[in-house]
């Protein structure tokens, strides 16, 4: 292989392991040694050049991977309103004050209209943390849309990672809303917490498909209202219908965020579900199952990513496009022309 | 190019625009006569192997392309309740009144659970349309998700051409829900009817990020209940924000599709607008943007499905996987050098 095109590749390849690398090693190791030492500002910038696909995203998160695998990343998934943000946060307390370093990371897919004023909430919330637990125990970090959704779940897990290896032991992942979208987000987390209101009644069942499947732990939130019983029925029938050959009956716990009730409680049963991860491999099963998802994506990325390197670029899409728009061009032709012409021939049989 | 391994991977290569074919070719072409004679059971066989993507279905969608273009591609979406069903329906029978022949394509990218009942009442009344405008005037087929949401615009633009090459004068495209997965499969279509309800009032501002970009005519549906005004004033309100560069401001309309109120004025809403984007190469630009987003997941598609053939099979990912998850290999270190394996090098500098 030319090293020079190696290494324009993939420039953190023979440092990712070592510190004995020349001058870009260098840079990369002073880096990470900043974002281990606790340097907030170090951490920010790096999750801004992962989020944004900068050039030197996958130097840093090569960089950054040798220091995670420890860390346990949680999902905290359910309908809007069902107040979620507080729940991670009591959550965040509650592990801040049992001495472990928290990262969260919210995710919203959905509008601008919503994004600020959850932003705001939530960096006057990290400013009190911060205050009470100094810089290295806490980081919140927001995030919207990035291109096409897929692409937003691999950018969470990427600024997952990245906080992973600044040090935290706990990553809580927060989606804003439950469709498909935060689906996806949450099944890269080690564990899923579903979160529930009472009033949602028969709603349980039109909750879109696969957000049932992917709940570790239940937690009904808001469960001084009333319709908690009915929505703990709701969840009990519809498991007994689903959960027949699951080694693992996700547990059904009931909050009130707002006052903390439930919440020692609730971190037990997370902590319950950390050790049951931990036995047989199941936890390595299961990061292996998240990989081999990312996996697919990095390389759809990088496939593409790759095509435009060598002159497919956008002005060239646009071309095939009219082209094709006026009916000059066959699209299944072409694409089959263009993969031919992009992918080395290795079986020719 | 080596011959064998071009009609390999294109069948039709040569045959997409004549008759001249061999063997295969004449295959082709008895299926695409027949398909376009109004032979249903044909249409609904060709549609399963495009949604399936059989091996076949590169081959049949390149048939089928010649016979396109000259369709109208209606995109119907909403939150769901909005009586979108009962709205397209009333729609397919009035363009089936005027003489023009329909295809309905329904997208349900949400639960089974729903799927079922959508299925049966639709298929209800397929049978009442069937009979009394013949085979070949309607045809209506639901979808529900294949693979990834990005997969399900996808095939669902597949299934809409497949619909067109058999004779249809408009494709109504309805999704049931209005989220992202949605949005990507209306804007596949040449015009998008965004129907909204009383009673929504706030909650137009709560509809996730692009919805209300993409609508060409709102439609305020059950508008005989009491708050129509209201929503009217809210789109309204929005448009004001938003659409102060376009050159289309969306009408909104009013039906009650329950009674049949207002379709009327709705299709005569529809005729100006196809009018308006025939003015000025309009919708030819439309639909090459649509083919350019379209291009892009066809290439990511067949770069990952030569990749497979390449050997890069699920066995060998979830190998990666398990290393990558044990920490003992860096994925983008890896993800890097597949590509470089997968690609030919046309850039070495």
């Amino acid at each position: 292989m030319d090293a020079s095109r190696r290494s324009r590749l993939c420039p953190m390849e023979s440092n990712a392991y070592s510190t004995a690398g020349g001058q870009e090693g260098g840079k990369w190791d002073i880096f990470i040694r900043r974002l281990r030492h606790g340097d907030t500002r170090v951490l920010a910038r790096a999750i801004t050049l992962v989020e944004n696909e900068a050039p030197e995203a996958a130097a840093i998160l090569s960089a950054c991977f040798p220091h995670t695998g420890a860390a346990l990343r949680i999902g905290v998934t359910g309908a809007p309103g069902a107040g979620k943000s507080t729940l991670v946060d009591r959550l965040a307390r509650h592990f801040l004050d049992s001495g472990q370093r928290v990262g969260v990371v919210a995710v919203d897919p959905t509008s601008p209209f919503t994004g600020g004023a959850i932003l705001g909430d939530r960096i006057r919330f990290q400013e009190r943390l911060s205050g009470s637990h100094g810089d290295a125990g806490f980081y919140f970090r927001s995030m919207a849309t990035r291109g096409s959704l897929g692409g937003l779940a691999l950018a969470t897990a990427d600024v997952a990672l990245v906080l992973e290896a600044s040090g935290k032991d706990i990553i809580l992942i927060e989606t804003v809303g439950v469709g498909q979208d935060e689906v996806e987000i949450a099944r890269l987390a080690d564990m899923v917490l579903l979160v529930l209101v009472p009033g949602m009644g028969d709603d349980v069942q039109s909750l879109k498909a696969g957000v049932m499947e992917i709940a570790d732990l239940f937690v009904i939130n808001k469960s001084d209202r009333e319709g908690a019983d009915r929505v703990e029925q709701e969840i009990r029938a519809l498991q007994s219908l689903a959960q027949k050959h699951a080694a693992w009956t996700p547990p059904i716990l009931r909050t009130t965020a707002t006052t903390g009730e439930g919440i020692e409680a609730l971190a037990a049963a997370v902590s319950k579900m950390q050790r049951w991860l931990g036995e047989d491999g199941r936890l390595a099963q299961r990061r292996a199952q998240h990989w081999n998802r990312r996996l697919h994506a990095m390389l759809r990325t990088e496939l593409m990513r790759s095509a435009r390197r060598n002159g497919l670029g956008e002005n060239q899409f646009s071309d095939y496009a009219r082209s094709i728009a006026a009916g000059r061009q066959d699209p299944w032709q072409l694409i089959s022309q263009l993969a031919q012409q992009l992918l080395t021939p290795r079986d020719p049989a």
